[in-house]
């Protein structure tokens, strides 16, 4: 692997520039406006594969296209499917960033920009990999299969869609879906997610008269929407920390004693997570730490919450609706429309007379967990060694990634989810930043994964 | 009267001209680019005082003029002082006026245009009455003061220090004062407004971490602040509408039974209310009518909150910080800064940890009611009468007119809200509008008002 190490060192400039030109794309999915952006992203990812010389193609959907590409199959290997997105979240709000979010800088090491980590920086480890493989090495010493999606900011429906249908799951089929959306443990201990969260999102509009009315002639005699949303939202989660849904708990399964250990010896520091995140204490679940609470238990956050007068001085208005987002974050094994279902039971039990409540179910997806004595899982532990010098932590998040539930699904192939990132990167905040170091370790440790993983037996 | 009558009779399209050329001027007080027509309506005012023979002026003020007028003290005879505003309410939404809002036009008995019956048209009811006695009578039977002023639009502050004078309290020295500044209790049905609400008016930050963060990584274990917004204002009333503000009721005056049966005699239909605001049921404080809650019981509205993410599709943010803007309508003799007091106290409690909290004092003041009791409400009562040739019916308002609460600090005399105007006047709205008949009874009582107050004995 020294020639290809060294193709590595003497690229470091071309891959960042190549991310650079990418990261330039303002590809806001979860905007109309922007569908031209999105589309041009997915473009560039489609003409970055053509120059590798790989078979792609831009699959086109009802919402922004899928771009497909794969590698030779090799006998005797097994394939590796590689998930990722060139979807961005919204830069809003726009003045606390430091440097325009579409306009890439370097500092201090870090590269930031709208989608540096999440998911462009991390997602392009893995292509520049098989560029090192293909330009470097001549042949990747297995298959390997991209699948690069620009929904995954808005719910990925219509890859979920794609991958319903039974040509999609011959043409993909893999025995490993590798995953880089998600973080390190810290800066220089690198890590295996062996678990995600699932999550169920919903937006909930009371609504009440047909205008706003005076808040002095019509106040205490009809029912208010923002309070009553606020009663509703205020109602989820008890003092304990406990969702209050009727049966949320039923088919939560337990942190086992091996978990708890493992995440109690991870060197975590309660004091470092509240100052960098700017908080002078945290709060939860009675009965778990911090890292139980934020890895495996599931949750509940108001995303977002407005109504009525919202601009300055006072209005004395009492407005016709109110409206939030929320979501629940959930883990193996509870099932998002069975919460659904209890969860519209209960709010229209708390939902009180004179407003009627509307609760859109956004997108749900169940949580999922990966066996820890996968050989695939060495295998990655292994390549990851070489890339980073340091062996990974097995860890799990709270993040959700629909996505690897649907791929676990659709083609039966675990998914392996290595993640480059830092949890300070800012993701979906101002100022997301990539480190540059981390995106060059990442190529590295993709590059000895194809060797790594090439080495499983696949029949076993 | 009758030679007074017949003046009104013949000088009833004079009148209206009157009113028109008024209208006409854009006497827009909030919005600064319109500060010469409010002088300019301010300075009409003080020409049609001095056309009576009142001794006017115009009171510079640091914004927007007073306009003072007085007629002769009369011996053994009391003093009224009519409060009222030559300043309107921004138009806007302009494309929803049939007619221009400063072209005054008559449509259905009505004159449509903006300040129509808020304010113009009903204060200028006692101007027209005080020139019918002038030029139908040659003398008022008693003294009439008029304090008009231009900027009850955008919170009357100048007014607001002006009384606090104490030169400005002697001048302005009276036993009653009167305001048409309200409605009647229904087309036809005169009414006097006995009781006002008072208000207390906040904004509340609730403050988390120092920048959005993702709720799947940080959800859980770090305080959600629209989480705790949410708790903090459910918190504020319970499933039976009573507020939870510690002693909140303990200076409340109770309704008295006269009052609740007055009000249950009111042909008050909870249907027609319903269809008017477009609900399908009403709901409050457990015990009381809607008419009780409307105008006699203390509420709760929330006014505006905000936070997090509000735009299309769904951002998985946990945001950094949660807002909300929110009021008490009080009665007497609840006290707005001792209402704040606890509220900030139980809010405190409820705030939990990871989170911090701002709580805005915006404005407070207190309730008032006027004793039925009162020589001068009978002597109110007498001349709607003949007004509008039907007696009053006394009402109260959620409504609160904090400048009310501070003439009777100021001068120590109990206001006659005298209400000419209709609930469906569209005040504030696209196509305000006064009832041209109701202009007319409203100057006939007000010239019989004249007369029924200065047999009032003002020594008692």
């Amino acid at each position: 692997m020294s020639h290809l190490e060294e193709y590595l060192e003497a690229n470091r400039d071309r891959f960042e520039e190549d991310l650079c030109e990418l990261l330039r794309i303002p590809s806001i999915s979860t905007d109309a406006e922007y569908a031209p952006e999105v589309r041009r992203a997915g473009e560039w990812m489609h003409s970055q594969f053509l120059a590798l010389g790989l078979d792609s193609e831009i699959i086109e959907t009802a919402g922004h296209p899928i771009i497909y590409a794969e590698s030779p199959p090799i006998e005797g290997a097994p394939t590796a499917l590689v998930y990722g997105h060139y979807d961005v979240q919204p830069p809003d709000p726009l003045d606390e960033w430091k440097s325009p979010p579409f306009e890439p800088q370097r500092r201090d090491g870090n590269l930031y920009a709208r989608g540096a980590t999440d998911d462009k920086g991390q997602m392009l480890t893995h292509v520049k990999s098989v560029q090192a493989w293909v330009e470097g090495e001549e042949q990747l010493p297995l298959q390997v299969k991209f699948v690069i999606e620009g929904e995954e900011e808005c719910g990925s429906e219509n890859l979920h869609a794609f991958l319903k249908d039974p040509k999609s799951q011959e043409r993909l089929a893999a025995d490993v879906v590798v995953v880089s959306d998600t973080s390190q443990f810290g800066p220089g201990q690198p890590a295996i997610t062996y678990g995600l969260k699932g999550i169920a999102y919903y937006e909930l509009h009371v609504i009440g008269p047909q205008q706003d009315l005076h808040s002095g002639s019509f106040g205490g005699a009809v029912t208010n929407p923002a309070n009553a949303l606020a009663r509703m939202l205020g109602a989820l989660v008890d003092d304990f920390g406990r969702i209050q849904v009727p049966g949320f708990y039923d088919d939560v399964i337990p942190l086992t004693d091996r978990e708890r250990n493992m995440f109690a010896t991870l060197a975590f520091s309660e004091e470092a997570f509240c100052e960098q995140i700017g908080v002078s204490a945290l709060s939860g679940e009675a009965g778990f730490s911090t890292l139980e609470r934020r890895w495996a238990r599931p949750t509940c956050d108001v995303n977002g919450i407005w109504g009525g007068y919202q601009g300055a001085g006072s209005k004395t208005v009492l407005p016709s609706r109110a409206s939030a987002k929320f979501s629940f974050r959930l883990v193996p094994d509870q099932d998002p429309q069975k919460l659904t279902a209890a969860l519209r039971e209960m709010l229209e039990e708390l939902c009180p007379p004179g407003v009627t409540m509307e609760l859109v179910d956004m997108h749900g997806a169940p949580g999922v967990v990966v066996s820890l004595e996968s050989p695939y899982m060495e295998a990655a532990a292994k390549a990851i060694e070489h890339g980073f010098g340091r062996s990974p932590v097995f860890i799990r998040t709270g993040g959700s990634i629909p996505i690897v539930t649907d791929f676990k699904e659709a083609l039966n192939a675990d998914p392996l989810l290595l993640g480059w990132g830092l949890d300070d990167d800012n993701t979906h905040s101002p100022n997301e930043k990539f480190c540059l170091a981390d995106f060059h370790r990442g190529i590295k440790a993709s590059a000895y994964l194809w060797r790594e993983l090439s080495r499983v037996d696949s029949s076993e």
